[in-house]
């Protein structure tokens, strides 16, 4: 049983975690940068260390700054959540070496899913499908081109140490295959510092489905269902929802067990996701896993009832699962709304600034994460969500019904948001039909 | 359908309502008096009208100036909420005089539980059990002394009318008897205008357990299992469970079936709520019906995953139940916490004032039903309570735990509240085992 956990991050996450850890009678060390000096996670945890400036790579990234801050506190386990240090397995074998615990997937498992191309290896090896594609890397315009050839285009172009979309180009012929191929290596470098692409088929209007998992120490492996998160911006996650539209009972079990064959193939431990693509004929693919608990992990906690938080401590902490997969079932509809301090009408650009006034909804099956606050300052240094609208409804029109009444009630003086961007999707027929694909919302002009 | 619904009540069941018509795809139509020009629910609705100075009796009751509100706004019903007019039957007459639907029971069934004497008798006929006592009304000392005669004492004087614990009086031996009936018939003049009294046996150390009824207008009532409000401070509702702690799957079926039989009795509608009595053998007494929504009514639609104010509206709009008693599961352990803007150091006075600083807890399982939010001025005329904190567990460790850390988190700077009296009393030995009676909050010396 752990005494103290570190949550080394901060925002509504940090919340979330501190919350968890004191619901399981932990105690909690909040990390702090200058600039979150009187941010909530700071105010709420029992004890907060300051960890450096601002910029995230001095302070949220300071990896020396917080294992200190762990010697300082004695805490005894690091929760990173998302972003930050949450997939850096350098870290977590730093952490190991500290006999510190770390609350996610070994580093071994992180590294195995970290690079794209080798984790596209180690799952077809596991029976998952996959997009047809380059085997790993591709190291010459040669190479590339027969890989091309043999699976037609168009292709897509990705960086190997990719995320958050950067690094990836389609390729529509062969004529543009050089110059793309340059154009993701130079953006792959300046991201990643990695310009290592491999190549993949383009699959022509998927949507973006992923299986959430939960697995202990002990080879026990369960999936929690879906998400369905094809409401993307420029790659970016807008709204999530469960069950997915195109959801069945049968392809659920399908991609479950192909979800945990991947998660199994590489000795996965704690929660994560595996990305699916799903075209038209619901044929699936796997794109990544993310080794880490997610932003849209609340859609699966309502729909399944389940605490993935509480989950992951209680599996760092060697208990065993629980639950079997025939006790995980599925209630209602979920949606969750990323609530972002951004500018629809100014190509999104973040805008922090003061809250000056605050009214948040709430109520029967509404549920706000979030760790702003009348007078808050949201600092410019970091992501510009703000919060996150969680709702659920007996079937997918309430659920959006009722999501639409409590961004309705949303009062936010002083910044701006993106409440009216999630309200004109919410009433888009596209939408409301339920059958869209990752590049619809790219094609709307909703602002 | 209805167009557009009058809410006659302000506070946190306002905002309750409102949400729930908004989900109906309903129209508002808010109340005010002026001391809440500012009010939360004056802002929120579509629209807003101004019925009368801050004392209650000249705004919230002042049935002319609601009935000109829903005549000048064009609503086609009435949602009372809890107190103000929800059991008047003599304005839900007025309002069916005016084609003005009351979202409640008829006045007819309104007035059978109303008083209380008859309503005994109306339930005896319907084979529920009641507390032994007086046939009805109790019109002179020498019937008095026969009735204590035969049941025997301690006995209660309650009057007739009577509610909020007024008008009642222990009596433990016939030398009480005669200064204990005028005492309690002064009480009962004053509180009620109506010096009705009735006497019943005293049940020793019993809990309060009620069930919650849904009946549409076609005679299908069924119940949603029970509340333990035994949590009372001088007949204060201040913590509600769901299940009860002494519930057992054959007691709920027993208790739900009788008080069923109770609400067929007098052609009850809507939502309503049964109490009872239970004594340390779980034998069980009809106490009352409470012919409207309660307070503690999230308590239901958490366990339950019934929204009640949705149920109560498509009920008044002629709709069936879709709900068969079968239907209806309970899942996990609830609780709810009463916030008041009061001072328990202090004999519980209350403490109105301006909320200069608000935080509220949030997250998985957690919800908030409140009107306040930082910056109002809480007006010294109304009822103290602020907020409602319910949670929900998979069992009752669980429950009172995500109390304790979610009342934790609780920030309210500028009024005094009972936010630490409720987490001394979940730190409570005797509320954490399970076994208390409606006396034992009173018995206890927190503050």
């Amino acid at each position: 049983m752990f005494n103290k956990i570190l949550i080394a991050n901060r925002g509504e996450i940090a919340i979330r975690i501190i919350r968890a850890c004191r619901e399981l009678g932990i105690k909690t060390v909040a990390i702090y940068s200058t600039a979150d000096k009187n941010a909530l996670h700071t105010y709420i945890a029992d004890e907060a260390v300051c960890i450096g400036p601002p910029q995230s790579k001095n302070s949220y990234l300071n990896t020396r700054a917080i294992l200190s801050a762990c010697e300082i506190t004695g805490a005894d386990a690091i929760h990173p959540g998302f972003g930050f240090l949450s997939e850096n397995s350098a870290f977590v074998r730093l952490c190991d070496k500290c006999g510190i615990k770390w609350i996610g997937p070994g580093a071994e498992a992180m590294d195995a899913m970290g690079d794209k191309a080798n984790a596209k290896k180690t799952v077809i090896r596991a029976g998952v499908p996959v997009v047809p594609g380059s085997d790993g890397i591709v190291t010459s315009l040669e190479e590339a081109r027969a890989v091309c050839m043999e699976i037609g285009y168009p292709v897509m172009i990705k960086a190997s140490a990719g995320g958050g979309g950067r690094g990836i180009r389609l390729v529509n012929s062969e004529e543009e295959l050089e110059a793309q191929i340059a154009a993701a290596k130079q953006e792959a470098r300046t991201s990643f510092t990695n310009d290592d692409i491999y190549i993949e088929k383009f699959i022509v209007n998927p949507r973006h489905v992923e299986i959430q998992l939960l697995a202990d120490n002990y080879g026990n492996t369960i999936h929690l269902g879906e998400r369905d998160c094809s409401c993307q911006r420029r790659n970016q996650k807008v709204l999530e929802e469960s069950p997915s539209p195109i959801m069945t009972p049968e392809l659920r079990k399908k991609m479950g067990e192909a979800a945990v064959r991947a998660a199994k193939a590489c000795g996965y431990r704690n929660a994560g996701t595996v990305e699916f693509l799903v075209d038209k004929d619901r044929n699936f693919y796997f794109m990544e896993m993310n080794a880490r608990i997610q932003v849209e992990h609340p859609v699966t906690e309502l729909i399944t009832g389940i605490d993935l938080i509480k989950s992951q401590i209680k599996i760092a902490e060697g208990e065993k699962l629980e639950l079997r997969q025939e006790d995980v079932s599925f209630d209602g509809h979920v949606i969750e709304c990323r609530i972002n301090a951004e500018d629809p009408k100014n190509d999104f650009r973040p805008c922090p600034g003061k809250i000056e006034s605050l009214h948040m909804p709430g109520g029967f099956n509404v549920r706000i994460d979030t760790a702003v606050f009348q007078g808050y300052e949201i600092p410019p240094y970091y992501d510009s969500m703000i919060a996150k609208v969680i709702v659920k409804g007996k079937d997918r029109t309430e659920a959006i019904q009722k999501m639409k009444v409590a961004l309705s009630e949303f009062l936010l003086d002083g910044i701006i948001t993106n409440v009216d961007f999630q309200l004109k999707l919410l009433r888009d027929e596209e939408f409301e039909s339920g059958d869209f694909d990752i590049g619809f919302l790219n094609r709307k002009q909703f602002v």
